[in-house]
């Protein structure tokens, strides 16, 4: 007879740190939000359906079961405190960049790519940052506040520096956002979307984080997010999207925003998983 | 400190009935529909998740902020008196149209388009009205009744004449409804929906009535309907679609079968609200 | 003064067996699969909302009014007895096919096409099985269960050979079952979905059974299943391809997991329904 | 092999309408309603789910499967048109009374009982109204409407004579229409609950027809209902109180108000139909 | 013809600041919680739904039309900020104290109590606090943090001193904060709750502070809520409570965690908006 | 930094089998069920939610931290093979008894509590079996089949002498089931519960195997299973009667029928935890 535990971590991963080149470490933050919270429950909840996949992609015919990857769980953080929570993320990224790494964070808000990056930039001088997102979140404050999931992008240019920021899918901001990603960054519209296969030349010798905001995808396929916006890409797109970037340097990535209580089919969070598989099968 | 109650207008839409030129009314009736009624909350629910928009659309490089309408608040209607509600649309509509005003109805079932464009018929001579539905809606009678969501289009024509309507989108009808369409009016199935960039010149200098039953989008993008019929436009299609009016010369519009309490995710409301911001842009 | 019992037959399906050559009957089994069950509720629910659709389609210019066909209801089976259901299953496919009707099986879950198209086989020598799933559902055993959800198109290659059975819009499936699959049979994965219209020659002289897991559709578009596979799928493009199947002669076809409770906007019924009328549009 | 069709009417009811004391009728009208519009399915669904009752009763030791009772269907009723409704109801009521049936209505909203109440009227003399609700539904017109949800016991009491008029359960209403009640009727109030098996005694030797708005029970036990109250009786309780009326002279009755879309837990429709179970063994 | 917008004050509430003895406001905070979020959305939706209710009381004989009472909308906040926010509503609090007003404030998550009562203790010297509670919510720091919604009884016990502090409904509590509550407070546990009549006669002379969590009551009849626990209060039991305070000095009111996203049937907002309206007629 | 997966035992459960009393262990199974099934998720998430209460009870004033007890997780069992099922769940319950455990399983259907007791029976011969459910389960056999969910109690009498089964909040059963079971068992209906304490004293000196369906709760409390049937316990009133076995010699027990899909406030596993807590604090 055999027994086992519910799933708690990603598909096959290893508790093998040491000989994980991809590792994946859940950051449940959500309190900066201005709609919808409830991201914090992304992390356990694509791990917990991560069961309904194979290991196997038939779009690389590869296979998990023949990488060494390891599943960190999820960062403890103290509910409610920004700064501290900021801090600690930022220790850990870079500890996992200083180890050599290629992390996955799995989202928790998206101000955690802030820290993220911050601490990438560490290791990495020649960063770029990809951004998908329907959100330029580009804002220089939110209510008065610089951190936060509506200025993190803002943030992340004055850190990389904003000509090594390329956002694709964009399709909500403020007059004033938008027209500083325009004039200072790489903003390119939803309906610029084919524009990404172009540009995926001018980033080929960089080293890139991806930083993917699941609600690029629109809301019939990804539901599950808390400030959903009609018109986006369908998951197909996306995931042919990722399977583009095998020529990349892919030295980080992030997917952020999944917010599972608002998605009862499901489908959000495994659409996540999927990108996960192919993003570990893809970097490694 | 600041207060706020939660928005009851939609985005920064004004008290100034004057110097507005666009205008905003909810119509909340929908009690002869034949399937789910509820569409009735939906202009209430749409100005509710409308703080979930910006007021700048990236997709026409404009602001509502730069805009002055007006957001009349729903007309107060007597429930289950047919005859009733659409004598006092009749004249509400008659009112707005003779102001010189552009008007933006929020449904309310369907049916309510039907004393709006025989109001906008009375100031405008040569209307022509669109129409984007999954349904023909051209049935005589619907069970001994002549005024139903399923008969409106049939009353439309024989108010403007059927060679002034333009059906697009249409996946749903009787044997008879879409044969008298067929030969009466200018019906164009889902299939045919590339036609409508050619009969857009056909109609440039007309009056254009826009009405648009939102569940010609696919239930996959706006499940939050009475009647939904799979294999319909995407968010992206509509979106689109409307973008590529701007020189039409549109008098007024409704957006109609909107129904909150099938949709938990928001997306049908938030898609309705996307469409009503670019419209106000678009046609001020 | 009229009045009515809530459908319970699917549109405006006869009691005559004798004069039908389509004939439709529910298959409510749910008890092997692996994921989430429930699909036992789809035949009921499927005929429930086909009230909801018109008889006539715009698609086919063809009315079901004009048609006589039979829905016999559910077939009753002892919950979780795998044998004695695939059994039950067996002997009555036979007689449909023996009686020289085309049947329209309604799943219940994807196990059922094994005992049938087993039952088609012995009446059609030429048989072919064409396959819409994300699954490939090519394993030899699960758990040590030879009749599985996740076996079921193994044993359908088994008894017919796998070279007569093809396989669209897969997307999921383990490394061994997918190499099987590629060497002794004929599968197309979801990026080559277009390829499907070259095969459609290859078809035409043969006996074709059709069948179709709604999961191949995107879970957007057809949330209520049991293993919803991001990245398949439009109903449009599902609906299309039905459509072209009109030179083929079919003589047979399931529609399986449907799974109602996992979709509050019964979208994925919805869907279901119109694919059964068009198929019996379509085959009689 | 044994085939069936979902069960289309409320367990095993007959289709003998003559030998039959009691009658089944679903009344499926919603339109006036001022909140979630949606009793219209009640029906429909109450029998639906009836399988998962039994037809045995253990609370009063009898079975169903010795009573001669019939389930009519649903009357077919114009949607949006009052007038015709009400006409419509009120003939069919008479035939039933007539016919010296005891029926027990299935809503649709509560105006329903307006039409049934009155014709009871017209063949008992000494009939009694004994009315269980959250609502007073005691208003002399609802925004100008004499006929509504909100005024059905003001026009029943004028009907009837308003001392005929027992109501349990009251926890809601205005100023106006609560004194109207307390002066004229007799209300109870649902913390005086207890008092109705005080005047039990009272009814004993009338004709009594039973109206039972489902939202007296609290919306914990029933939130399908269209004006959910909290603050009411449990299940239980209702269960026990129908049980005790079994030395009245039952003449008719109805259950409204039950609005399936808002429960998908079922409960609502469950309790409604094992209330029905209940009143068909007590009154035959 | 009337036009409205949607209810976004409370009932029938007055802008009138100056003559309203009562007022009500919003603290849309709850991003220290360890569970669920999502009570931000809880003052909005209760002023929306209070539309569903009398202004008058069937418990009372009294009607919100007579009382003079303001609703101020809801205080805005800096997403995140938890010590700004807490700063924020101490300084709000003691304005409205010191203006003599008594104030209903409407959660947000259960922190906010500890400003909202450090500022009625400025006013108040003789206050008590009486709490309604599953949980006792007397951590002295969760993980590292002072200032929690599992704190927030020992920030507030601290500042009023414990003997003034008396909690009842209790069914859940780390052994230790159970231990100190027990040796410095007044705790009831659930099962008491029958001792809060004994206790009201002592709390008869003093300036008491009502903080209600809505977790007190059953997630039966209270499933929108961050942190359900099972085996509370029913709807009744509350009200019934809350009318026996009527000899009381009640000199503020707070009314936590309603979280209307898990609750589709909106009981728990209904039940939370007719307590502010008895605490309304109540205590002016 | 620390880091943790998210919860996959019950709460504060070591792996330390040799040196536990109390074992927990999840049967998934759950083909039988003739409603809706879905109790196969029940084990995992009862563990999830287990995160949602505190290790500490209010209600025995005991703490697990000073347990020692044993989540072996869930026994995998092969989709759909009954007889391979209920072997291995025998031979797995006789191996946990042998070992002088006592046993907590978590369903999984009803019928899994046959093998259960009957390998109970093996070490203990004076076995009285203590049942908690809605319906009787005491058909002889269900649509042919003699081991069905419906069947169980049957299987089980005829295992354990019928005299040794104590049924309790009975409800629902056909007539015959209830006939046999009042002749040949003890069956206490939901409006006797008051007499558990009655029959507690008998069963004082007997090897005692507790079997709770959850639905006997009322579905208010408990929306989460399979076949809900209204009027039931309170949570309360379960909890309470679980408190009162404290002097009971209980060897053993399971709770079956959680099926979490249906309940999105998840407070019928949560309620399945408490008692879970309840009884590894009282039986040890």
């Amino acid at each position: 007879m055999n027994f086992k535990l519910y799933k708690s971590s990603f598909l096959c991963a290893t508790e093998d740190y040491i000989n994980s080149k991809v590792v994946l470490a859940g950051v449940p933050m959500d309190f900066t939000v201005s709609f919808k919270p409830g991201s914090r429950f992304g992390p356990s909840k694509i791990r917990e359906v991560s069961v309904g996949l194979e290991e196997y992609s038939v779009y690389q015919n590869k296979n998990l079961f023949n990488k060494v990857f390891y599943d960190m769980g999820d960062l403890e953080l103290p509910f409610g405190n920004v700064d501290r929570c900021i801090n600690m993320i930022f220790e850990f990224g870079k500890k996992v960049f200083k180890d050599d790494k290629i992390p996955i964070f799995l989202g928790g808000e998206h101000l955690i790519s802030f820290p993220l990056i911050k601490a990438a930039k560490e290791t990495y001088d020649d960063l770029v940052v990809l951004h998908f997102d329907a959100h330029a979140d580009m804002r220089d404050d939110y209510m008065g506040e610089k951190l936060s999931h509506a200025t993190v992008m803002r943030r992340v240019g004055e850190e990389i520096g904003f000509k090594n920021l390329y956002q694709f899918g964009i399709r909500s901001g403020s007059e004033e956002e938008i027209s500083f990603a325009k004039e200072n960054g790489h903003v390119f519209f939803i309906y610029e979307i084919e524009r990404f296969f172009e540009v995926l030349s001018e980033l080929q010798n960089k080293s890139v984080y991806l930083s993917i905001d699941i609600d690029v995808v629109d809301p019939a396929f990804a539901p599950g997010t808390g400030t959903p916006e009609p018109g986006g890409l369908t998951s197909m797109q996306l995931i042919d999207i990722i399977l583009k970037m095998e020529k990349l340097n892919i030295i980080g990535a992030d997917i952020v925003e999944v917010s599972p209580y608002y998605d009862i089919s499901d489908r959000t969070t495994l659409l996540a998983a999927k990108i996960i598989r192919e993003l570990v099968l893809l970097v490694d």
